[in-house]
């Protein structure tokens, strides 16, 4: 089943304690259709300027990525610079050019119309549901948001998360979004708003999924996938955007959407999230292999395996 | 097998969003030896004052703790006074009175010459190293610390690091005694210091243990067991402790230490930690059933557990 992601295609320059780039490619969108590209045929909309040339281009289709929903615009791309220092957890922001970005209004190809998986990566709310109630075969949605969101438009944001099944985001955007310090307690309170499944991402220590009462089967435990322990952090950037890709991929590739379907996903979620840090940028996520993603689903399975 | 812990018996005065406590029996040891319990024979080493009563000895007794090791001084308790907000994951200390603790040097009674199991709580190294040099029958030490010692006394910590099996300390203790912030690289430079083991205890995200090449079989892939996610958490205190008792208890329970015997061992340190934090001080540690434990065990297991 194809996927088609709604959101940034970007430019970022970044430093962290492994050194410094410029102008690479980056952006929600483009990690994550990436790291889906190796589970399912993926769709992208998102916004670019005429920066953005056939260098960049070339590494979506050497993945097979449908961009014909990749609007072109007069003017720059959106760009980002951000430096890591030692702790690699919280990255500080040197700029942010929003140029083409900010003004951003999701439109989807004639083409898209048979998308049956929607994921809406980090953007305003309301284009979100907008993007979502113009989609009418869609049957699973996976929706990202932000600490800019859950303060300055929750209203908005309210509304969207009617209509999105599962919502990707960290502990602090949980506890923010319920204004709720503890952190199960503040992931009921998430699921009340709309969603059938919250996952949320705790970086190195991996990710839980809660799940509505009912919601995919019988049940009302949450499940964990752990995150391997990795040596060499390059790059941080895109890890979360990875780890939907990798989520929502291998959802949109299986027959239906159980609980076991879902508690694999978190799997392959952390496994494209760990990828992705190991190089700058997206360099990882544009050279592996469905063998050593599979091969590291094995060694996340082992890391927390009982004989 | 029994096993001795060498540490602090205390009395705590304790704040949390849940209430507050005055004057319960707290202290290292105490939540040790009572999660340590559950699984073996528990012996105590530590000083108390005349404020030490019946009392409290009966929290000891009801769980079948050998407590000829307890010296009784003259003056008052280890008094410790703390303060929880709503992020649970750190308590800010409102005092700290030493009394017959600061001049605690552990005497082993005659009857505990033939330990083979020792854990050696938060207590100045050399201290540490002291008991575990005059134990000649025992054959795996597990060790705590903490930044104090680790910032204060690094060559006395050192020493003592030679001489012991486990170490089990938290993340930021971890990258604090290594001098490194990538916690895999952290844990190695650890694990070259002298433990066979190292234990790195994440609070609510659960513990990682890293083996020493060679150490306990083959292999060098670490092992992670996750935490439960817990609604509600009425006071942390002591989940270090207790995760390091349920931790050793279960090993000297067992025929040998083998890898497969440490996995099981970090499981039901979390499970103890968990019980720990659901009541204040050590009221749910004084009243569990093995049963009880299995069947958290059970779903620690579940929660990361793929079909």
């Amino acid at each position: 089943m194809s996927i088609l992601v709604v959101g940034s295609v970007a430019f970022d320059d970044i430093t962290s304690p492994s050194g410094s780039v410029k102008d690479i490619l980056g952006g929600a969108a483009t990690y994550f259709s990436l790291a889906a590209s190796y589970f399912t045929q993926v769709r992208v909309v998102a916004v670019v300027g005429e920066d953005f040339g056939p260098q960049q281009e070339k590494v979506f289709q050497k993945r097979g990525v449908d961009t014909r929903g990749i609007e072109r615009a007069r003017g720059r791309s959106f760009h980002w610079g951000g430096t890591y220092s030692h702790n690699l957890n919280e990255a500080k922001t040197d700029f942010t050019h929003l140029n083409v970005f900010e003004h951003f209004h999701p439109r989807i190809p004639r083409q898209y119309d048979d998308t049956e998986f929607l994921f809406l990566a980090n953007i305003q709310p309301t284009l979100q549901a907008n993007v979502r109630r113009s989609m009418k075969r869609v049957r699973f949605t996976g929706c990202d948001t932000m600490n800019y969101w859950i303060q300055g438009t929750p209203k908005e944001l309210a509304e969207t998360l009617k209509l999105v099944d599962v919502l990707l985001i960290n502990d602090a955007e949980t506890k923010m979004l319920a204004g709720e310090s503890n952190l199960p307690r503040a992931a009921h309170k998430v699921l009340a708003m709309g969603p059938q499944a919250l996952v949320i991402k705790h970086g190195e220590y991996g990710a839980t999924i809660f799940f509505r009462e009912g919601a995919f089967g019988i049940g009302h435990h949450p499940f964990r996938a752990p995150a391997l322990p990795i040596e060499e952090v390059k790059d941080p950037t895109g890890a979360g955007d990875s780890f939907a890709g990798g989520f929502m991929g291998y959802l949109a590739a299986q027959e239906e959407v159980s609980r076991e379907v879902l508690k694999r996903a978190l799997f392959y979620g952390g496994v494209m999230g760990s990828f992705a840090v190991e190089r700058f940028g997206t360099e990882r996520l544009q050279s592996l292999t469905r063998e050593e993603i599979d091969a590291r689903f094995q060694v996340f399975r082992e890391l927390t395996h009982l004989e």
